[in-house]
């Protein structure tokens, strides 16, 4: 990076130890002098942010987990970190999160929690038009259209983080003024493309989570596996680049090279290309509008010499179209069935539930709510526990 | 369009009874209301430039070949035509050309002439700051070092219309400051891709002319067979783009939707695509930097399902490698190239040459040329008239 050419920027990482957290922090490892580091957080991962505070020396942590944050508590004791821990505030819970995003000494706060915990802090992050590095797609899926409202009421700049988000963001540079006419989200197909619902009655959370090309977190596997991921992505498009459902058209793309495009109304496409590393997408929302030199591989079309597209079969991936059908119903919905995939991705996770209980019961519990047209923040809380609880007990109720 | 956002803005068009004038003219035709023809102009085809006038009323008009433009002059006393002609400057030759292109009315010059002759009126409209919309290749190729240090000094945009450097154009849109690490050229292959010297030894015009994807003038169509074509485009990338020749990197994409692509240092790719159609570049560089509705042909990426990249065979098409050399070695080479070749293309589709004598006699006359390392535009107008000669001379005295 050229030393000149950027100011040393102050972050804070929420999901420090996920792994977008991670992949961040290398990406401020490679850029070595140009970024502080502030705030870190985990949820459980102790170890390894013991080791992040080492390495960039942050003013705060949090610790979401209580006996975790009890536990790290005890290394102040220890002789060997205890002069490294004493001159760092040690945080907790939800509190810890939120303290941490509306600290004004950051100019970037990177949201990588996964789940609705990432609301919260976020928007206390916009309120001070602090830039968010947005990889939590809980934000948007839940509350996009409160979150985008104070955005823009406090100028606050949101960067996607997802590869397709990103991509589109740069599709959209130096547009401004010129109406997207469709946005074109390329999806993987993930591990389960060109199965049948048959063969997928069975499947287990193994073969979910052996994703062909990208590394990524559990969650979002087994979401990218029943396209629910996708879902959530078409959402968060609707609300950062305010486009009708109808207009974003999901194309599956199994080699991932092309990250997403954007169709304008003179028909041209422009596309943003690359090989699957989420540390391209990662930078990019660091030293936007700049590109920085890096050392990632690059793009060899000659050797991947064949790029291919089809349309995504909404039987065998019925969670896709519930999506559209919620981000088109609007009000609650996308709040339920988020609420409800989280919660169900988890059981299956766990092996509680088979692939197609995933759509089945977020179906329900969408069926089952109180729809709220325009819900409040609150609202949008309490919608979110009474799915869970649903979901939850509903499912205890069966087994028992 | 939006009636509001643009202004009227005048236009002349060098070349408007050829394939990228008459395609020029057909954009202006679906945005009626929001340009302005003020000078058009033709080589011999009198007739079109006649139904050209009575539609779009220009102030002047030019009749390059002499015997044309005097059989032009007798319309004027045909009194179907009287009044339409009487209001109209009536040019001819060279000096026609720059006469248009100097006028102080335009704000865009569409320069869609074929061959070297588009180089003076170019820099005449240069030096009043007038937009360029650049079709002709020659004008670059011949003289890019000259023309950009004009563009520069008199501050005049020079807007690609070729699709490929449109695609690059509008792959920088808002990345200004931020470095080109390659530009990914596609090229269609041509009507011979895939074949072998041997096969290719006894081709003819006919075999040529038969363009898969583009339909072209027929100089550009066997350009495009030779891969001359792409070793022009490459040298005016280099110009239009400053970019290194070994970054220019032409990949072979048969379908012609990716239009060209530009890699960043931050490894990321932007590319443009859309359905091969010349409409699109032309209105875009009319229209710059907004995007305007039309009712051209959208791309269906589930129809064409498939896009592939190959490396271009230099063995079989020694004319895209002689670009190359004459980039890197600069001077006088790219002059005498593409004056050989203007020659030789026209030689091939009188059936006096063989598919192979293209390169052979270009690489000829490169070796026996005077090489100037920095030459003036005189200079470089006698060495593109001494190439016509000698390859004409040679090939005359071959033949008796």
């Amino acid at each position: 990076m050229d030393k000149n050419s950027i100011n040393i920027k102050n972050i804070s990482i929420l999901g420090s130890t996920g792994s977008i957290g991670r992949q961040t922090l290398d990406v401020i490892r490679n850029n070595s002098g140009y970024f502080r580091v502030i705030g870190l957080s985990t949820n459980k991962n102790i170890d390894l942010l013991l080791e992040q505070i080492k390495e960039f020396r942050p003013k705060m942590v949090t610790i979401f987990d209580k006996d975790s944050y009890q536990k790290f508590l005890k290394y102040k004791k220890n002789q060997e970190f205890a002069e490294l821990l004493d001159n760092i505030k040690i945080l907790n819970g939800l509190d810890g999160l939120v303290e941490i995003a509306k600290s004004k000494e950051i100019s970037i706060l990177v949201t990588a929690v996964v789940g609705m915990i990432g609301l919260l802090p976020t928007i206390e992050a916009i309120k001070n038009s602090t830039t968010i590095a947005l990889a939590n797609k809980e934000t948007l899926v839940t509350a996009g259209k409160i979150v985008m409202e104070q955005a823009r009421k406090f100028k606050a700049s949101i960067i996607p983080i997802d590869s397709e988000h990103s991509a589109i963001f740069q599709c959209l540079n130096g547009e401004s003024g010129n109406k997207i006419d469709k946005i074109l989200l390329t999806a993987s197909g993930g591990p389960f493309r060109g199965k049948t619902t048959d063969e997928l009655e069975n499947v287990t959370k193994k073969d979910a989570l052996n994703h062909p090309n990208w590394i990524m977190g559990q969650k979002i596997t087994i979401d990218s596996s029943t396209l629910m991921n996708k879902g959530l992505e078409v959402i968060e498009a609707k609300w950062l680049f305010d486009v009708d459902p109808d207009d974003i058209i999901v194309h599956v793309h199994p080699q991932s090279i092309i990250h997403s495009m954007v169709q304008f109304k003179d028909t041209s496409v422009i596309a943003q290309l690359g090989c699957p590393d989420m540390r391209v997408p990662i930078q990019y929302a660091l030293t936007y509008p700049k590109r920085v030199d890096n050392n990632y591989e690059k793009l060899d079309l000659f050797k991947i010499s064949n790029l291919t597209f089809e349309k995504p079969d909404l039987n065998v991936f019925p969670c896709l179209k519930i999506a559209y059908d919620c981000l088109k119903h609007g009000g609650t919905d996308c709040t339920v069935m988020n609420a409800a995939n989280e919660v169900l991705v988890e059981m299956f996770l766990d092996d509680l539930i088979k692939f197609y209980d995933i759509p089945k019961y977020i179906q329900l519990a969408i069926d089952k709510h109180e729809y709220i047209e325009n819900p409040t923040l609150s609202e949008i809380i309490d919608t979110d526990k009474w799915t869970r609880d649903f979901i939850n007990d509903y499912l205890k109720r069966k087994v028992n």
